[in-house]
């Protein structure tokens, strides 16, 4: 068993099992979100794929940001603190990174699995246990390496203790480099755009950066038109 | 003036100063070969290209490998050693990961360098020299991260001492994370590659960890067709 990280969704990487991390904001949000009570996640690249989604409000729930503010006209923004309660068994989500890393890895791997610092052992204990190896896929921000993601990519490596690939074995010494997840999610340029937007916005890292407070794991099930859907098992 | 990281060729970086490195081996043998008296080097990612510009032995050396062998036919293989004297004016080398670097530097940046352990301290100070932004290209395997050229892009990070960004920042996290040079050149995967083939080969890894011993600063002149065209200025 191997694991390796792709740092940006354009490498080359597959591997049965596939590890999407956009931990700052999407995959910690897709993750509270379900452990909520929301039944599906369907992820847009799009704003207005999302959009289309959202027929009946009774039904659909319209999350999603654009440089840190929630989208005109959707219900929600992209901070997991906004989805401890399910308002409709459905949440749309438009996130240009995390949709493009979610599709990616679809694309790549027998199965794939949604992870955050949130659900770290859960979805690391998920992914060891296929016995396959495993490829962990950064969203990045804009096509371009992430320190929060590879942060977080590290962590994974580092719990499902196999063969590394040259970036697994990058990844974790990244980890060994900071005194802690929050340090690291603060430190990185989504962390600090967060900081920049005041208060609200910058609570969101300690949120984030709390380490496996939820056990679901949740798994791309396929794709539904434009929109990746997301459930637990 | 600020300098990013590119881990893999294929992520969209640029800037207005380009860094290539591929340190096992291709730009160390570069930087070696043009310090020991060739006038140029005409780097060709397929085989063919290569021999199709040695036309006359008197002034076209052929050099290059794939998996760690030399080409069928070539004068030389892709070891720093084979270039401690010139034996023509130009030098014509098949590689395949670091000219694909050396292409997607020299379409993004307004001029391109190359970079090794071996003339660490002369290529950051002549990109720093500019005084504008700086991305480093890794070559990377096959599209993928390599912990060696990452290693020697933390390195020029270190040198350059401006603003990271968060590729440049986990770059200079690894540098801090390994004892010497030469430990994480043995660690990456074309270190193993080469200790694998055994002593002649592993030999090129402290040959290559070497720091500052060339004062050369190659630049890419131009693409001769096929070829990226390298000189000292």
């Amino acid at each position: 068993m191997r694991v390796h990280v792709a740092f940006t969704p354009a490498e080359p990487a597959a591997a049965p099992t596939g590890v999407v991390v956009d931990v700052i904001r999407a995959t910690s949000t897709i993750c509270q979100a379900l452990a909520s009570g929301y039944e599906r996640v369907l992820c847009t690249a799009g704003v207005e794929d999302a959009r289309a989604l959202a027929t009946d409000p009774a039904l659909v729930t319209l999350g999603g940001e654009r440089l840190g503010v929630r989208i005109d006209g959707f219900d929600l923004g992209n901070s997991p603190r906004e989805y401890l309660e399910a308002h409709t068994p459905t949440l749309a989500m438009s996130t240009t990174n995390g949709t493009r890393a979610i599709v990616t890895a679809a694309e790549r791997c027998q199965r794939v699995v949604i992870a955050s610092l949130l659900n770290l052992a859960a979805v690391a204990a998920d992914a060891a246990s296929y016995g396959d190896d495993v490829a962990v896929f950064c969203a990045g921000v804009k096509g371009t390496f992430a320190l929060d993601d590879a942060y977080v990519a590290g962590r994974v490596a580092g719990l499902l203790d196999c063969e590394r690939s040259d970036a697994a074995e990058a990844a974790l010494r990244l980890v060994g480099s900071y005194g802690s997840a929050e340090e690291a999610l603060r430190a990185s340029r989504s962390g600090r755009n967060l900081i920049n937007h005041g208060p609200a916005l910058e609570a969101d890292i300690p949120y984030c950066a709390r380490e496996s407070v939820l056990g679901v794991v949740p798994r791309v099930t396929g794709m539904r038109g434009a929109a990746a859907e997301i459930r637990l098992a």
